[in-house]
């Protein structure tokens, strides 16, 4: 089945359209997460609304709760969630390596204690496909061993010969016709390491490719490096997904890097914390000049929130803690995000991408607690962890 | 301006519409509660969507934010919250004495403290008009001085007395035509007390009368006693509003008494909890029955939540505490207050009201949390409250 057809690039920046089971999705594609089989806050039909055809939920979670089983029973995870668009869903591993305490990576697979009860579980790369083949995701993921960005290189080699044996292994059992199959390019900050592992896994012809063990605290330029140097050994005519990217100006510098599929829980994450999205940067709504402000969020805004609500109504529900603010921001945010993937695709189509890019970027104020954010993601966590 | 048709009268229970500038509502109702100028977790549109076209905001909260001068000057209440059907706001009273720490009533008005931040704030019963008339609600409320059920009797009728005084002030200073102003009727328990309430009160010919000081906490047969003995000495032609009732099976009691309006956070504030009505009775969706149950929450409900989503799923949500869990049962509960409304209604003028109350009573099972959320109401607070 071809699932990837790429329509136009420019420059390096792609547009296209990626098949699945549940509807054909123009990329590049921002994914929201949805984690525990809800986009926090939000019911489908204001997914959908928001232009969002495309998200991604965390095996890790419906693991644990309510279990895989149940969600079986209930007829797979689009029926579950009543979503009948797409889900791509992870395989669990960076979940496993960062929320819980993790006992033991063999090859056989890994052990790890549960961040909810503290129960023991061991997932294997064919666990992995197993679960995700339950869920009925239309794209699942290899299990895949990823580390700190800060690992030396003898353990990132062998975590990413570990993970091309579990590529391998992956590959032999998954069934399911009707679901896409995705293999995580790792490799650390080694381009060599990283191109033996782009090409080791483009030799099994997986149906799209990810880029893993990024975003987790490096400094930017090393994450834009690391991709541009891992892109070039991947085939034109797959998808490419970069996970966990992105903030809107993340997302503006990946397309143009040739990505074509991105997630992250940081525009609902920091919509709950009222920080809104606006061509002009990221503002704060307990800023005191939105109290009274008679007017949307930002100008021109043709979302929900800024079509029924002034900024004013919106900064006060977030001073009274009231959970329709939550909900407003997170719809505000996503169809900031859907607006801007839209004009991403269209200035591709236009061959003007560059010219784009180079406006919003200088537009956008990027603001200390974008930083705080990454930084929060960091991987060694002593606190109990914030699982969307 | 005529604000009430009495259309059906069936043994007590009355069937009506109440005429406002935003809409004529059919009586029986119960209002929402929009303490915050937001019915929890709710957009307008979803309110609307389930039925009710009158909700109750609070003056106290919103006076002390975002303050009515910030909403006056966005437009007033319903434009500020987007709501286009009808609002009722108290005065405030029952806040200022079961919020704040109050620090003096006079017969000039009532000193208090914010719960927010301890500051110092005075309301007079004109200071309560002109914030009502400020946000511009449908229905406004005199100030009235309510008492813990507890109270002795001279107490009471130094209060009722001084609510008495604070009525004929408040109709002195009312203004806005589009504002229909009503009155409440005080004496505690005592039957004479409610009786020189309800004559004095009626003599002054407010458009409708509210039934205060019940429902906070004393034995339920004593509020039903209470309130069908002052409703004799009430006009038959004025919407009478029983404050702070109910649940289900309380606002089947009240109707049957001959009350027309009613307001309670119980069904939001215990949907939030996972407490969800079916005409079985409460059940709590934490119960393990739920846990794989695919089927909606209660068979035959027509609200957003069952049309679209399994028991299970619910469950699932509530488990995870996703915030979607608190708006799916407050949707389901608020569109069972609106059906149950309406089967009341139809029952009234098939006359079949008292047979409806008895199978309706006999089938709904109460719970121990049904007390428990009426006693957390109690009145003597000694921590944090909250707010809805």
């Amino acid at each position: 089945m071809n699932n990837f057809n790429l329509i136009k690039t420019t420059a390096s920046a792609r547009a296209g359209e990626l098949i699945t089971s549940h509807g054909v999705i123009p990329t590049p594609v921002f994914m929201p997460v949805g984690s525990q089989a809800t986009v926090k806050t939000l019911t489908p039909d204001e997914i959908t609304s928001l232009g969002a055809r495309l998200i991604l939920c965390n095996t890790y979670h419906l693991y644990l709760r309510p279990g895989v089983e149940v969600i079986k029973k209930l007829g797979g995870l689009h029926r579950f969630m009543d979503w009948d668009g797409a889900i791509l869903t992870d395989s669990g591993g960076y979940q496993v390596f960062s929320l819980s305490a993790l006992s033991k990576v063999t090859d056989e697979g890994v052990t790890f204690r549960s961040h909810i009860d503290g129960s023991s579980h061991f997932i294997t790369p064919e666990t992995a496909v197993a679960l995700q083949e339950g869920l009925g995701s239309d794209i699942a993921m290899v299990l895949d061993e990823p580390l700190p960005s800060d690992a030396p290189v003898t353990q990132v080699r062998q975590a990413m010969e570990r993970t091309h044996r579990w590529a391998e292994r992956s590959l032999a059992v998954h069934k399911r016709a009707d679901q896409q199959f995705f293999a995580i390019v790792q490799g650390g900050f080694s381009p060599e390491l990283r191109r033996q592992s782009a090409e080791f896994l483009t030799a099994l012809d997986f149906p799209g490719y990810a880029l893993g063990g990024l975003s987790l605290g490096e400094p930017k330029e090393l994450t834009w490096q690391t991709a541009r140097h891992t892109l070039q050994y991947l085939p034109q005519d797959k998808p490419r997904y970069l996970m966990g990217v992105g903030s809107p100006e993340d997302v503006v510098e990946a397309v143009g890097l040739g990505i074509d599929m991105m997630d992250c829980v940081l525009p609902t994450r920091v919509a709950r914390n009222g920080a809104l999205f606006t061509r002009k940067g990221r503002v704060n709504i307990d800023n005191a000049a939105f109290r009274e402000m008679d007017a949307r969020i930002e100008d021109g805004c043709d979302c929900y929130t800024c079509a029924h609500f002034s900024a004013a109504y919106v900064s006060h529900l977030f001073r009274a803690q009231e959970l329709l603010a939550y909900r407003l921001a997170t719809i505000h945010n996503l169809r900031f995000m859907a607006r801007l993937m839209a004009d991403i695709r269209k200035a591709i189509f236009n061959n003007s991408f560059e010219s784009f890019k180079k406006d919003f970027l200088s537009s956008y104020q990027t603001t200390d607690e974008g930083v705080r954010l990454v930084q929060k993601q960091k991987w060694i966590k002593a606190r109990k962890p914030e699982i969307d």
